[in-house]
C-alpha cells in the first residue's frame, strides 16, 4: 500500500485501498497502545508494522492526537460490542453472562501471553503525559462500560441472583475500578491469577448467599435467569 | 551543587554534598514517575528539576535502569513504612487502622491535586516498555504490601471485625489489585471519588455484619480492637 492511493480516494478501488490502509494503521495502533502504552509507542513503529511509508501518516490522520482519539473510540466500541454480546445472551442467567464475559476477557489476555492489557486503562494511567482532550474521552468509556454492566447486574438482581437491596450501578463501578487493576497486575505477572482472583472474589461477594439452593439446573435453559444455580451454595467471602 | 563534588566524595563535607545531590535526584525521579510514568519522563528533565548539570548523571547512578530500580526500592520502602505506621497503631481497631491508611492515601493524592499516582502501579502498567529486571521487583513490592495488609486483616478477624472464615491473604490481594485500579481512576478523573467508592465498598463487603451492635465506643480506647463499633451496623453490599 503506497501513499499515492490517497490522492485518488474519491473513486472506487483507491477508496477501498485508502480504507484498508487506514484500518491497518488502526490495528497496529491498538496493538501498540494495549502492549506498550502511548508514550512508549512511536508513530514510525506503527507505520512500519502497518506497512505504510513514513511521511504518509498525515494522509490518514490530521494529527497524532486525532489518531489516538480514533484508537480510543475504536477500542471502546469493540469492547462495548463484546459486553453486549455476552450480556444479551439470554441462554445464561445474568451472573453467568458476566462470568462468560470474564472468561472471554481472560482468554483475550492469554491469547497475547498477557503482554496486552486494556487500551483505556493504559492511557488512563498515562494521562499525566497525554493530550488533555483524552481525559474526558477515557472517563466516558468507563462510564459506558459501567452502564452496560449495571444493566446486567440489575437483571441479576431481578432474577434473585443478587440481594434485593444490591446497588447495580455502584457494584458496576466497583467492578470496573478493580478490574482495571486486575488487568494491570496480570500484565505485570504475566499470568491469569490476578484477573481470576479479582473476578471470583467479586462474584462470591455480590452473589446472594441466602437463597434457596435448588437442584442443578442446566444453564442453557431459557429459564436459567429465574432459577437458582449451584453456585449460590458458595459462602460469601469475609 | 556541581558534579565536581563527586570527585571528592571520600571525605566529610563532599560526601554529604554527594548524598544530598543523589537524594535530590531521587526525589525528582519519584515525582516524575508517579506523575508521568517512566516512558514519558526524560532523565534531562529530572536532572534539571534536581538542579544537577546534564552529563553528571553517571556520577550518581551507573545506568538509567539502576536509577529506576533505586526509585522503585525507595518508593516501596516509603510506602511500607506508611503501612506499618498505620497498621501498628493500637489505639485503633484493626479495620480502623486500615481506614486510617486509606484516609492518608486519599490525602496524599489530594495534596498533588490527583496528578500523582502510585509509582509501582504506573511502572507495572508500563512493563511492556521497561527493563525486564523491573518485573519481579515490582511484583514483589505488591506481595510485600499485601503481606502487611493481610496481617492487619488477620488482626481484624481475631478482633471479630471480620467473619471467622475470612481469608486475610486473599482479601489483601483482592484489595491491592483493586486499589491500584482506584488510584488509576482517581488520577484520570482528578478526584477522590473512585478511591473512596472502592475502599468503602471493599470495607462494607468484608466487615462482619452479623455481630452484636453495641453502644458507640471511642476508637481511641485501647480496647477498641475488642469492641464492636457502630460501623458494623452498616448492611453488607449485595
Amino acid at each position: 500500500m503506497s501513499s499515492t492511493t490517497t490522492t485518488l480516494r474519491k473513486s472506487g478501488r483507491p477508496q477501498a485501498a485508502y480504507s484498508e490502509t487506514r484500518e491497518a494503521l488502526c490495528r497496529a495502533g491498538v496493538a501498540a497502545l494495549t502492549e506498550r502504552g502511548f508514550s512508549a509507542s512511536g508513530i514510525d513503529e506503527i507505520l512500519s508494522k502497518a506497512g505504510v511509508p513514513k511521511g504518509s501518516f498525515y494522509h490518514y490522520f490530521r494529527s497524532k492526537e486525532a489518531f489516538g482519539s480514533e484508537l480510543i473510540r475504536r477500542y471502546a466500541n469493540y469492547f462495548a460490542a463484546k459486553l453486549d454480546r455476552h450480556f444479551g445472551n439470554e441462554l445464561l442467567s445474568p451472573l453467568n453472562r458476566l462470568r462468560a464475559f470474564l472468561g472471554d476477557a481472560e482468554a483475550g489476555m492469554a491469547r497475547y501471553d498477557f503482554r496486552r492489557g486494556c487500551l483505556v486503562g493504559n492511557l488512563g494511567q498515562e494521562m499525566g503525559a497525554l493530550p488533555e482532550s483524552y481525559r474526558d474521552q477515557l472517563a466516558e468509556v468507563f462510564l459506558d462500560w459501567q452502564a452496560r454492566t449495571a444493566q446486567c447486574l440489575t437483571a441479576a438482581r431481578n432474577a434473585g441472583e443478587l440481594a434485593p437491596d444490591a446497588d447495580p450501578a455502584r457494584l458496576a463501578e466497583f467492578f470496573w475500578i478493580g478490574w482495571e487493576g486486575a488487568v494491570l497486575r496480570s500484565k505485570l505477572e504475566r499470568n491469569v491469577g490476578p484477573l481470576r482472583l479479582f473476578s471470583q472474589t467479586f462474584l462470591a461477594t455480590i452473589e446472594r448467599s441466602d437463597r434457596f439452593i435448588g437442584p442443578f439446573v442446566d444453564d442453557r435453559s431459557r429459564k436459567a435467569a429465574q432459577t437458582p444455580s449451584r453456585r449460590a451454595a458458595r459462602p460469601p467471602r469475609g
